[in-house]
């Protein structure tokens, strides 16, 4: 593990993990890997990623049945740059539904709806459900060559600008 | 499976597969999910995928440890969309190494470097290999709620604008 990001570094990943709004969620589906496009909203501190989804996707239904996952988030390609070095980073973990009805759920449900003012819908329908996603680790890609593993006690450090 | 796609939502499909660059991967590691972020070019008929990787990367390791992935190419978010209808299509198969210094090699490196010029240096490395994804499915979603699953043939046919 490399638990140490510089100031700068850990900008950069502080930047993309709260400036992209869509990552890649993969997941167990018959112990083989599926990859969809889910949006994604990080906690202030990065201690968990939540995600609201609906039961009727087979995604949340892999999730139900087996709780690892990996999420990943890259910086948005526009064609300006070298895709390569598009900056990127993998968290792995494991997700688990969060029952609705409770404050938590209420308080997920305001932050999600300021970021996603379009997803209130989702709200009215009953197969969906807030899941939480706890790092385990976290792998960046900071540029070519540039690759830091981190636990996710220094993913959290790092996003927080402490080192 | 549904296995017609009218035009108009081939002709996206077939947009989205040929005008993205980079796409998300999927791979086994130790059993669980691991999501990064890989280049990609398609067969012009979409029967294959083709990844050109460094034996250094997790995603390489994992691969040749075991072939079953998972690759999702999404639509740009560039913020003036709904995230939620974002066209993005998931493909499951198999991948599998091509070997270094076959015809079949000089042919897809020069697609390759057509596409990513950036990417020659690549090619000194002693460390990098193409590998071959071959879909077995597909799961398109077109937009909200337009959700599509494709055999690997029907994915081929559709993204030719045969049907």
């Amino acid at each position: 593990m490399d638990n140490r990001l510089d100031s700068d570094t850990a900008r950069t990943l502080r930047s993309l993990l709260r400036g992209q709004r869509v990552a890649a969620l993969g997941t167990l589906r018959q112990g083989a890997p599926l990859v969809s496009m889910v949006l994604y909203l990080p906690a202030p501190d990065f201690s968990h990623f939540h995600l609201h989804v609906s039961r009727l996707a087979w995604h949340t239904q892999d999730m139900l049945a087996d709780p690892r996952v990996s999420l990943s988030v890259a910086a948005t390609d526009d064609g300006s740059r070298n895709p390569q070095v598009l900056e990127r980073v993998s968290l792995r973990g494991e997700a688990v539904a969060l029952p609705n009805g409770t404050a938590e759920h209420a308080s997920l449900k305001a932050a999600w709806l300021e970021r996603f003012p379009e997803s209130a819908i989702n709200f009215e329908l009953a197969d969906f459900a807030f899941f939480r996603l706890a790092p385990r680790d976290a792998r960046f890609v900071a540029g070519f060559g540039r690759i830091h593993n981190l636990s996710a006690a220094a993913l959290s450090e790092a996003v927080n600008g402490s080192i």
